[in-house]
């Protein structure tokens, strides 16, 4: 089994990474091959049994990825993206690395013929937005209010038709906001729901630009990489009509998440949360929806984290 | 105030032009000059005191239609596409003409500023498909089933994106099957729907290549007409946050369109009729929904026909 991996140097291709090695398997088969791609090169961690290759490409550059595709990988994991905030910044650039290069690749698998590749793409919670129901379920409209969310929903509907015209076996797994993110403040919009712990939990302060009754959909990482698994994992058959849908996370507020804070860490690691609103970050978040049904993941065999208090532990528990 | 329209010589552009021409004002404003645009020149109908200027183009290639938007026009009618089975058939055609054309006339826009220029393209119900509820409504999701119906999903959010940008003013019209046209056969899967009542009412024979309890959403082209007129009327601050929505159609199954046709032109018309299943017509077809409420397009003041027999009626006393 040859696994590529796009955006493999960022914090889920990392993960997803060490989650392959430490596996060695996927769907059943040896793991033989990783190719790991980003513009500058992943770092290698090494596994005697299996060949690690990393490449630093710019994937929206044409033909970039004809000499990793011409090597036939069995899976694919596509998630090298612009960030919501950047891709707000700068159209160009957001529809070059979210659209464009969504679409090269596609193009590249049906060059070579990758009919039965499992192409997996990460999509987003901000592909939605607009008028929204109560609660979203597996048939709500796609009607970004960011163009994150609309180059992702764009990339969706493409890989859903080349998948549709049996050009490649695609799978678009809309990815909630992730929480909690280790390392530094990010470009994402949403990059304050990990500040908010991360920063106060390591004794530092924190700033959140959102009221604090905004709700937000949340998923710990290690329930993200475990869906990016289960992903190669999903029989195509099961896959239904359309390619594209929502992970189960769960739920919360932002009052309830820095309450949870102060459940774990303190009053003093509350006190280090700087509430100082952002209008254009309130914005492009609070048109993010916070409810779902997940009847498509969960039927799918996905799983969502059991609490935000869980969460929350892991991150320690890891970080211990 | 200066229109532009690609796809002008197609029926549905003729249909425009000749109304547009009829009216000489949109929008309260005089028109002093139509640019019609098509793959070959389309024809020119005269009126005094309305410059009408035809051109050939290519709309996919690269700069085509730089000299159009450098004259700033007021409003553009963005009508050109392959259809539904020629799309099917080609994918590359489809996405370059459905997909590439439009962003191509939208970057034109952005570069020359026009952010005021409302930008009216014409989707359709094929964006539809997949799991569907027994009614759709304005929240429900694209699961195109058909590589034209992903182009124009796409195309729609992107339209929607450069308008929230400010970008441009674009609105996204999905329209029903339009019934009946007149002219031959073309490559749409749904061109049988028109056919079967054309062509007995004129005395020739047509094929029905679907089965006669499948259900249509059709709309006459005098009300879609009326409905891209009324399209450049709406003013922008009631377009809410997703501009692109379903025109009322009019719900209707095959078997009653041929009733309409025996109560109209009798036994003998009906016979004409001939049943011959054709899987692939019926495959695209079949996934098109056909019973949509249409909440926004009515409050927006789009309205539908009131029943089929009127449909058959008004094209019977056009060609009369």
């Amino acid at each position: 089994m040859h696994i590529a991996i796009t955006g493999a140097a960022g914090f889920l291709g990392q993960r997803l990474v060490h989650q392959l090695l430490e596996r060695g398997e996927l769907n059943g088969q040896a793991i033989r091959r990783l190719t790991l791609i980003d513009q500058s090169e992943p770092p290698v961690v090494g596994r005697a049994d299996i060949e690690v290759m990393p490449l630093a490409l710019d994937i929206s550059a044409p033909g970039a990825l004809d000499p990793v595709l011409a090597a036939r990988p069995d899976v694919i994991y596509h998630l090298a993206a612009v960030v919501s905030a950047a891709a707000e910044a700068d159209l160009d650039l957001g529809m070059r690395v979210n659209f464009d290069a969504t679409r090269a690749l596609l193009e590249g698998c049906r060059a070579q013929g990758l009919s039965d590749t499992r192409l997996i793409m990460a999509s987003s919670v901000a592909a939605y937005g607009g008028e929204l129901p109560e609660t979203l379920d597996d048939l709500t409209a796609l009607h970004p209010q960011n163009s994150y969310g609309a180059q992702k929903a764009m990339s969706e509907l493409l890989v859903n038709d080349y998948s549709r015209r049996g050009l490649v076996d695609g799978l678009v797994l809309r990815l909630p906001t992730i929480v909690i993110r280790p390392g530094r403040p990010n470009a994402a919009a949403s990059s304050f729901a990990s500040s908010i712990l991360r920063e106060p939990l390591g004794g530092e302060e924190a700033v959140c630009p959102v009221p604090t009754d905004l709700e937000l959909f949340v998923m710990s990482p290690a329930r993200v990489v475990e869906a990016l698994v289960h992903g190669a994992e999903v029989p195509s058959e099961a896959l239904g009509p359309f390619r594209a849908f929502m992970l189960p996370g769960i739920t919360v507020s932002v009052a309830a998440m820095l309450e949870t804070l102060r459940e774990v860490a303190g009053d003093a690691a509350l006190a280090r949360v700087r509430h100082e609103p952002d209008a254009r970050i309130a914005a492009i978040v609070g048109s993010w929806p916070a409810r779902f049904t997940n009847d498509r993941a969960r039927r799918l065999g996905f799983r969502g984290d059991d609490s935000f208090r869980e969460i929350v532990q892991a991150f320690l528990d890891e970080r211990a």
